[in-house]
């Protein structure tokens, strides 16, 4: 059972396997897809989701589709491929860094496109590795810390990237306690952060969003740590909904706010935040709610008013002033350090 | 049906009639208690909810328990059952200003205790009135509004506190658009704001909680208006969980954040928000969320996941520093005026 292995995505054989986080944590089920369509398609519906997951996925989908093209017009083939692959998530950096480096070897091989797709994947994997090392240096001993969405080993192939400093703390020997924010709509926090927290044993509760401030408050929070799904050149990050206003409140509290991400999710095209486009998801995201009966049937309930409508911006950008720090593979760089990671 | 009249709680006979908050919007039912001790119950089940409609039926309570109480035993009957009343709603300011003012006229006789009671339950409904007046003056055409959980007619007898001003705007002319926060974790902007908005036809998304930042961030928010309830004598204001947060966010992008609220809902005995006593609730309406399935039956699913836990502050105190006013039936006051009207 892959489960033991904790890696959310992987390939065997040129088919696509992931974990179906739609399905999490009620249900272990290992999804896998045959061709480059069906994993496009798996990423857009987020059977697997989280900004380095996606990206080595994309990477996977972008090698599956060179070795499918058709010889007569493997050219176009692989370019509409790469297309397609890149309007599934819109504001994942992870995914255009990844599309762009195996349609380029895609270009050369499809040979080429397989060997740098595996190298796509494992780079985010070891970044994951680092970024807890760094991270772990930002964590004390009886720490409290407070994450938001999920950025743990689901989200970014192995290790993870918010919680991966968290794990090396725990694995390290520090007491730590997690606040998970729920994470509406999609409740990532609830269902896949406590799900790995609660598989690793690291102690935690999971809190309504709108609680984050009041324990920020009291005085019960040490540190926020993040993930990210697009880091602009001067620092401003586009991540999960609600990121913006957990950083608004720390900084009042004063409070250090830290995103952890591979470098492959800054984005040194994207001068500011003002130029990140920001996906759009269904209203019915808002207004559905799946969850198990008492039976453990997965099932889904309409829990707001009929006749109503409902918005929902899957992302929100922090401005870098409302950001103390970033976590990455290369060392933990302040906003205005930045430049000496990108290039 | 009273759906109509817009009245969420009432007496008729020495029963108190209440909308059931807890089946709506899903199903219209209307609650009836025979004694005090059901009426507790039904404030502490959050049968009803509101600061002003918790006030109407904690002073109705104390009504039937001064009908209810042995000749013999009256003194310690209505004594007791104030204790009991108050043990409900802890933070709730307009429960413990209705109590007492019935208690002290119970102790002269029931029927002055009948008497009280009806005024009590009148006075919050003109207030709602008068609230709903001085605060449209703060609504200008074409004006974008968030509120944060349910304090419209559901939550104060009749018109409502932060809606108050909403539906007085609306039936003026004005053009105005509600984004109504979902309220997690129990959904009162979900369920009961976009419930009422959609009643009286006022435009309207429901947003996630996680959202409000971000629509502030891109200019779409001109006023925030939410209720309140417990506002300490220095302004410092209890309401829902995550006002706090929509507060810090709305003076960093120097939007005005207003609390509508009656006089009742002041507590100067309190003399800042570190002595308001904060309701910890379950965990479980963190973890479980009940809504409609697609034959339209009530059911209830856990959407976390199994093995975590969850904290659930029903509550949190916004320091005056973030509010720019206060909407009351007296008039629209800063915090630092407040003492013109508390006395």
């Amino acid at each position: 059972m892959n489960i033991y292995k904790k890696i959310a995505v992987w390939t065997e054989n040129n088919k696509v396997y992931m974990i179906n986080q739609n399905k999490l944590p009620f249900e272990f089920e290992i999804f896998n897809s045959e061709n480059y369509k069906e994993t496009a398609n798996a990423i857009k519906t987020m059977i697997t989701r989280g900004a380095g997951s996606i990206g080595a996925a994309a990477a996977f989908a972008m090698m599956q589709a060179a070795m499918q093209a058709p010889k007569n017009i493997y050219n176009d083939f692989i370019f509409n491929a790469k297309q397609e692959i890149e309007s599934t998530r819109p504001t994942a950096r992870d995914l255009f860094a990844a599309t762009e480096r195996v349609y380029k070897a895609a270009q050369i091989s499809a040979e080429k496109a397989v060997e740098e797709a595996h190298k796509v994947a494992s780079e985010i994997s070891e970044a994951g590795k680092k970024i807890g090392e760094f991270g772990n240096s930002l964590i004390s001993q009886n720490s409290q810390i407070l994450t938001h969405c999920n950025a743990g080993w689901l989200a970014l192939v192995e290790h993870g990237s918010a919680l991966a400093p968290i794990y090396e703390a725990f694995n390290s020997g520090k007491n730590i306690f997690v606040y998970a924010d729920e994470t509406r709509p999609r409740n990532q926090g609830a269902r896949l952060t406590a799900w790995e927290l609660n598989q690793a044993g690291v102690k935690h509760a999971i809190i309504p969003d709108n609680a984050a401030a009041f324990y920020m408050s009291l005085g019960k929070i040490e540190i926020v740590i993040t993930g990210a799904d697009r880091i602009a050149a001067n620092g401003d990050t586009a991540n999960k909904i609600g990121t913006l206003e957990k950083a608004i409140a720390a900084k009042e509290f004063g409070i250090p706010f830290y995103i952890a991400a591979p470098i492959s999710t800054f984005d040194i095209k994207t001068k500011t935040g003002k130029d990140i486009i920001i996906e759009e998801r269904s209203s019915d995201e808002v207004i559905y709610q799946t969850g198990i009966d008492e039976n453990g049937n997965i099932q889904t309930l309409r829990i707001a008013s009929p006749g109503s409508e409902a918005l929902n911006p899957a992302f929100d950008v922090t401005p870098n002033k409302f950001i103390t720090g970033f976590i990455t593979e290369k060392g933990i760089f302040k906003p205005e350090e930045l430049y000496k990671i990108l290039k």
